[in-house]
């Protein structure tokens, strides 16, 4: 697997990826209905670098990388992570969580941290778990699950 | 003391207030140099509402309330309160965070959440608990204090 920073050109990849799971509203505190033009400006943003998994030439996962804070908390950085949907169980999610802590050592960040992590997501809340992830925090029913409604989200950090 | 929505003609009342709390960079995770102009674009900015605080018919007080997520954690809302220095002991911001929780709720905000409260900003801290709010996480050396090194933040909750 192949991860290399996103371009232009991978925008309908990109979108063909998150575009699912945003419209899911399961695991992303993100407008369900959100345009295509909408969702990449967030994904794409000039405030993050976003990168693409690509497996055998296609595109199967894709990820940004930003400071969580300015000013005095911009050593922590942030990620957000999308595997397409017919690639899940194929360590996609782990192998870009591995590339974003490389990236981020590399760019001199000393912590990352993920700030809401749906609780009932348990597939990630465990892949966090075994990278080294702690949950440092838990915000009560601070998300409307579409099946499971208000349910907890998680906050969880590593020093890198 | 009275809190009324600001107008673009209290800027730079709202700029002499929280221009001197971002220089100082000990209690929030704004850039110390950021301009006049970027600082007022984001405490003004349009996915927020701002109020100032009046006494006397001086500004004594600005803060800002968001929906701290979208989708589905919309429901959660989000604020920052700044004093002016010379106003400080006065109960400003215990006013300022009463109306904040009482304006959330008038809009069906279920709960407040406060992302990163400088663990040595003592006062803060005792004030946000004296008026409900619990500690919920701690983001390890998350916080470069100018003088302390790097500090805690914590994350503070209450529901509404």
């Amino acid at each position: 697997m192949l991860i290399r920073p996103a371009m232009n050109a991978d925008e309908k990849a990109i979108w063909s990826i998150i575009g699912p799971t945003i419209r899911a509203g399961e695991t992303y505190a993100l407008p369900p209905d959100m345009s295509e033009a909408d969702a990449l400006a967030y994904w794409m943003g000039s405030d993050r670098e976003t990168f693409v998994a690509e497996d055998e030439g296609r595109i199967v996962g894709t990820y940004y990388i930003r400071a969580n804070q300015a000013g005095g908390g911009d050593h922590v950085c942030n990620c957000g992570y999308m595997t397409d949907l017919g690639a899940i169980g194929r360590g996609v999610a782990r192998t870009m969580c591995e590339h974003s802590m490389a990236h981020a050592r590399s760019h001199g960040f000393q912590s990352m941290q993920f700030n809401f992590v749906v609780s009932t997501n348990d597939r990630a809340v465990r892949l966090w778990q075994s990278l080294g992830f702690k949950i440092v925090g838990r915000l009560p029913h601070a998300f409307r699950h579409p099946t499971h409604g208000l349910v907890d989200a998680l906050v969880m950090f590593q020093p890198l």
